[in-house]
Parts: structure tokens; C-alpha cells; sequence
């Protein structure tokens, strides 16, 4: 069964725990004063920089190296979402730490942080939220990887599935025309890929 | 000179011109009702499912490809932060013409849209904020291209410059060591490029 949609309507602060709105005052390089308005999370923790982490997981299938992925339905856009796996930071967790928990919790599988991307703003121009890609090693022949259960919450959906890395772009293309909406996060990675290519980089 | 942050304080939503908290009420997929809070911006033109556009433009320099970048500060993080060009889309414009116009306006530069990919969306879980990359071709024979000049607003402060493509993810990483932050659009572009290599795709 699909999630459904009711309706959509404006959020008083007083009664927001998630979200918040914020104005902040600056002088520009002219030294001339101006507020600028934003969104923020309210869950980042006491003395952390970082809201999350995104994990980029490649499993070695014999055909070749596939990205995994996640089907989520988003409320804020009522749309089935094709993310990476990706997830809130518990106070005092490393963000390795938060990327392998995540990872198990989400898609099953066991894996070991060996690379940690640059901090990455989604949207800086409207939201200070922000994440780290934390590149996850799965070994597909350990036996806990053989049969990945996640574990998810009661209020967590999520299907996972992977993409051959060298067809990502055109596969975004269809997942777009078949309805589902494409994660900024992915849908670059695969612009890069494609770049690549086309520089032979 | 630089911008210099001043202060950040709760926004009243109605003293709010840009930004604005929604709650959606949805039925999970066993049936359970929930609600879910996100952040949206009000300047979505009507009629129209896009925020903005991001542009993809490679100057073919001597030494090899390079994506045009550029520096600015965002007051939602109190960083300078290096983005791709980009902008909010005008009412009855289309993406393509949307991209043509801002990379005239923010760096100068004439190019005509060559390929636009799926919409992407910047952070679903938190907010509905989306945008097209748009390719934008520059022929730097061109004479309009050989001297480019920005037609910046007065609020606007920003610096042009370009990466090559092959060093890209080396280039974020010193950058952001630096101090600049990093856009998630750029970043993960760099993370395409290095996957593709890595896997010799």
C-alpha cells in the first residue's frame, strides 16, 4: 500500500518541534546592513556542526559496481523520493559512527566508513541544513551481507535497491518519467559520472 | 571587504517574505495518519513545480575542462560558500531560459542550454526546495565571452572562478580547508567524477 496524501496547511512556530524559521542580520562586503530569512532543523545537536550524514555504498555485483538506493516517500513533497541511505546524527556520534548505524538500520547490510566526503550544504541560499557523505564498505561475502533485514522504525518506509554506477544517469531519466522524484544528492553524483565520461576524465 | 555576520534571531512567519513552515498530514502506508513539518520558499512562481535552476557550464581551457564555480556568502551558515552559477526562476520562464539569463547576470557569460536534467530536490526529508541543472555551452571564441562581466544586483556580491574537472574533489577538500563551505550540488558532482574514475567507468 502506497502512502496517501490529506493536506497541507501553514505551522505555527510555537507548535513546530522539528523546523524552525530564523532572520539573521549581516553587514554585505559594502558594509551596508540586511536580514536575510532561512530555515533551520531543530535536531542538530548541542556542539555539533552537522545535521546528518548521506552514505554512498557501491555493492560489486558480478555485472559491475552499483550505487545503493532507497525508495522513500517524502511528506514535503508527496512523492516517492530515490535517496541515498541517510540519516540524523544522535548526540556524541561520530559521523562514521552515524553512517554505518544508519546504513544497518536502513538497508541491513554491515559495513566498515573508509572515506568521509567534504561538510556539504544543501541549500545555503534558503537552509543551513547540511550533511557529510561518508563512503560505507559493504563486503557482499561476509554472511551477515548475504540476507540484509533492516530495521526500521514504525514510522519508517523505505525499499532498497542499487543501480549500475555506469547507467545511473539514464536510470534517473526513467525512475523521473515512471513518477518518482530524484534526491539532488544522486541526481549530481550522476551528473558527475556522466561528465566524467564525457571529458574522459 | 568581507560580509560580517551580525546576529540571528527567531523569524515572526508573519513577518516572513520568503520563507514559510507547512505542516502535511499523510496516511502512512499501513493507514496510520501522521504529520510531518518542512520548510518551503514562498517565491515559487504559480503554475509552475520548479524553485530554480543550478548551471553545468565547462570552460574548454588549454590545460583541459573546467567547471565555472563561484564564491558566495550566505547568511544562513555565515560562510562563503562555493556554488555552482544559479538562480530562482522568473514568472512564465523556462528553465533553459531561466539558466541563460542568471549565468549572463552572475558571471557574464553568453551560452546557449543544451541539456537539462531530471528535477532535483535538495533536502525532501526537510524541506520541497528543488531545482533543474541545466548544461549551458559557452564558446569562449566568442567576443561577447572573451571579457565577461557580471550585471550583479546591488545586494549581490559574487566572485567567479573555475576547477578543472579533474581535480575537483582535491580542489573541495582544500577549499573547505580554508574556510569556504561547500554547496552538496558541487560536492556531489565531485563525487561523481571520482567514483567514475575509481571504477573506470
Amino acid at each position: 500500500m502506497a502512502a496517501k496524501f490529506l493536506s497541507r496547511g501553514p505551522l505555527d512556530p510555537q507548535d513546530a518541534k522539528w523546523t524552525k524559521l530564523v532572520l539573521s542580520t549581516y553587514k554585505d562586503p559594502n558594509g551596508v546592513e540586511r536580514t536575510w530569512e532561512s530555515a533551520e532543523r531543530q535536531t542538530r545537536p548541542d556542539n555539533c556542526e552537522i545535521d546528518g550524514v548521506g552514505i554512498v555504498t557501491i555493492l560489486n555485483k558480478e555485472s559491475g559496481p552499483e550505487l545503493l538506493l532507497q525508495k522513500q516517500y517524502r511528506p514535503p513533497i508527496d512523492k516517492v523520493v530515490i535517496e541515498v541511505p541517510a540519516g540524523l546524527i544522535d548526540p556524541n556520534e561520530t559521523v562514521e559512527q552515524c553512517a554505518v548505524r544508519e546504513l544497518k538500520e536502513e538497508t541491513g547490510y554491515v559495513g566498515v566508513a573508509e572515506q568521509t566526503s567534504s561538510v556539504m550544504y544543501n541549500d545555503p541560499g534558503f537552509c543551513n541544513t547540511n550533511l557529510n557523505m561518508v563512503h560505507v564498505r559493504v563486503d557482499m561475502s561476509l554472511p551477515e551481507n548475504q540476507n540484509p533485514k533492516p530495521e526500521l522504525e514504525e514510522n519508517e518506509f523505505i525499499e532498497c535497491f542499487s543501480v549500475p554506477l555506469a547507467t545511473l544517469f539514464e536510470e534517473m531519466k526513467k525512475l523521473e518519467q515512471q513518477g518518482y522524484a530524484i534526491d539532488a544528492r544522486v541526481g549530481t553524483i550522476a551528473e558527475g559520472i556522466e561528465l566524467a565520461r564525457r571529458f574522459k576524465l
